[in-house]
């Protein structure tokens, strides 16, 4: 008898993350699965039974498109780590209590490093317990730092929203007739996958960004502002694209010497910020000049009006290929993404072990970073430029793009 | 035989200021104007004879329709005061000299109060010195401030692009299952239209923003902290849209208090940042909880990506009016806007007397804030939703919206 599938998002949302929920729902629709359960607040709400049957939410195509407009992670999520694989743990135990209550086949989880190391954890107590439900990983996140795949879904779209918007604030910062320096403060922890994607606002019609300041490479203040002072001599607005997670030669992240780092999540992570007012601050009183900041904040994870149409059809397509893998009899997998060719670009997915995955993190080649540590190559360029390309017009209602309404639990709090 | 004109922008910029420059332009050129020439940096640059003609670069309407979409003062613009109408001043020497070198027979200043302080001052001393010259203003502010308009082209698209940004927000806000606060500060010194506007996120799909703190009431921090604190306990995330330029009662701007106000420009306004920042940090000591904040800095006047159809429009037909009042003989007048009708929106532009608009201010009229002083009215939902209707598709290139390439001069920063 058929089977029940159960998705769970997990981490910091993306503008696509509800496109390969809407993809592994369909994919399993079509594979006649009995409920398609939706966690909600990821693994975490389902440890305390909080879920969904997507079949009551997505009752017609125009749901499912809407959903994938939709920003934000649609079932909510969570920052939880499940403990070592252990046959006598609690948590286990509950979890596959309840995914055997509920009779589920097919476990998805939609998220990055942290998310795939749940996956892993799943399948390897599954074997031990004998458990024929198979899990299967649906890559997801900005920081675009999950190894083993191209890239993934969720970071196009971010790298769109910054090339757009540094553009756009590329123009705003020259319209005066005075000297100015404007540092702007884009997320990624340990890889600058998204600060460097400021690069794309450069072109034929733009002057683009003047500096990157990647985490890939050490940060030296002495270095710094004298690279801004023998920008301004060129040009009278510099606009400098810094990443929230520099650090200098010794570790030590930059918004922690400005001590400005807020709080800790449960992996572990520090909330960085204040690394681009700090900066801007410092140069302001070193070359007494004009400057401003701007921190990209949420709204570069979230602006799902300005997504990336490849970003979403990729992200409905891994979504769909992890449900054929699973049924398939997969486990232990992460839907991967393969580049063929860049130029036409052609991706195809593909498995890899998702314990090759889990709690790894890739950086940008050094061979990427110019020689004066300044900005990317022709080669970065080469890369993300085809995953950027195509919209998605959103459905506007009265102005403003419509969404699809969260789940009634969430949205009053009420389980 | 056929005069010049010539076109200057001023104050800050918003996403439909090149718009207004698109319809004056195609207006005058329509009427066989010589030269149709651009200030660079407004009267600022013209004081310097910094200025291009504007034929050599919108030379197809493919030119002028990238205007349109170009974010920021194409020209470039300025905060410059002219001194008290008088005939022995320098200032105005040198600029009738200018214009008459350059046979100009009509002046547009597109801009907001202060611009139409400068229209006024030239008109009048125009008369003064018996010069034929003809001198119209072009409203424009995302402030929406000016009076003896309807509204001022910019603040539409201000309006769309915070209510679908602050909807996006809302929904990023609420993805864990923990309390959390999120402040958002938006421009505007001393009227609350734009932060007003963050109601229009409300609506069947998304749960809109928390609260609104305008500048227009009174700002109490026990009130504040008391309010956050109730809404606390119905919403697990709560989202603010606070004013940069809200007040304490005696006057002092709360980012004074928070000692975080920059610097003080020519007109002597200062500039106000850093509230939303001072009140989280209020926030997380008194209540204890999450919180974030987010400045929409100058990301809410260049997002032309997402610029408001009716706004681009009505900015391109203001400048066409004002280029057709000039010819028909107006002088000291600016375009307003006049409402016929909320539904069907039905808009008509008409010329009133610059000198009653110039360095007034219009505010929300206290009857369209709701009693409890947490938000707006139906009232103000009608006069704003008309305004954010349509959108203009951008012309996307490689994934990033194109733009029209500044003039050399100021690319180069050469004149």
């Amino acid at each position: 008898m058929s089977k029940s599938v159960i998705i769970g998002q997990s981490g910091g949302p993306t503008s696509v993350i509800n496109a390969s929920l809407a993809g592994a729902f369909e994919a399993a629709q079509a594979r006649g699965a009995k409920h398609v359960y939706g966690m909600l607040h990821g693994i975490q709400g389902l440890l305390q039974e909080k879920y969904i049957d997507l079949y009551d939410v997505l009752q017609t195509p125009l749901h499912v498109e809407l959903l994938k407009r939709t920003p934000s992670a649609y079932l909510g999520s969570c920052r939880f780590k499940l403990p070592a694989v252990d046959t006598s743990s609690d948590s286990y135990k509950q979890l596959f209590d309840i995914l055997k209550k509920l009779d589920v086949g097919y476990f998805f989880y939609i998220g990055g490093n942290d998310s795939m190391d749940t996956i892993d954890k799943l399948s390897k107590h599954a074997e031990l317990v004998n458990s024929d439900i198979r899990f299967v990983g649906i890559p997801k996140t900005i920081d675009n730092d999950v190894v083993n795949t191209d890239h993934t879904p969720g970071f196009a779209s971010a790298a769109k929203y910054i090339a757009a918007t540094v553009k756009e604030v590329v123009r705003d910062a020259f319209v005066y007739d005075q000297n100015s320096v404007t540092v702007l403060e884009i997320m990624g922890r340990d890889a600058g996958w998204l600060t460097a994607s400021a690069a794309l606002a450069g072109g034929y019609n733009s002057e683009g960004a003047s500096m990157l300041c990647l985490p890939e490479v050490d940060f030296d203040f002495d270095w710094f502002v004298d690279s801004v002072n023998k920008l301004q001599k060129q040009y009278k607005s510099v606009v400098i694209a810094i990443s929230e997670g520099i650090r200098v030669a010794d570790g030590r992240y930059v918004c922690d010497i400005a001590n400005t780092a807020k709080y800790v999540d449960s992996f572990g992570h520090r909330n960085l910020s204040g690394t681009a007012q700090y900066l801007s601050g410092v140069l302001a009183q070193k070359l007494n000049c004009k400057t401003r900041y701007i921190e990209f904040s949420t709204l570069q994870r979230c602006a799902t009006h300005i997504a990336s149409r490849v970003d979403v059809t990729e992200a409905y397509q891994v979504g769909g290929v992890a449900v054929r893998a699973a049924y398939d009899g997969h486990t232990g997998k992460m839907v991967s993404l393969k580049r063929i060719c860049d130029d036409p670009y052609l991706m195809v997915p593909e498995l890899v072990d998702v314990g090759q995955v889990a709690n790894a993190e890739r950086k940008i080649p050094a061979s990427w970073v110019t020689a004066d540590k300044l900005g990317v190559t022709d080669d970065f360029l080469k890369y993300v430029r085809p995953l950027v390309q195509g919209e998605v017009t959103p459905y506007y209602t009265d102005g403003v793009p419509a969404h699809l309404l969260p789940p009634t639990a969430i949205l009053q709090n009420k389980y």
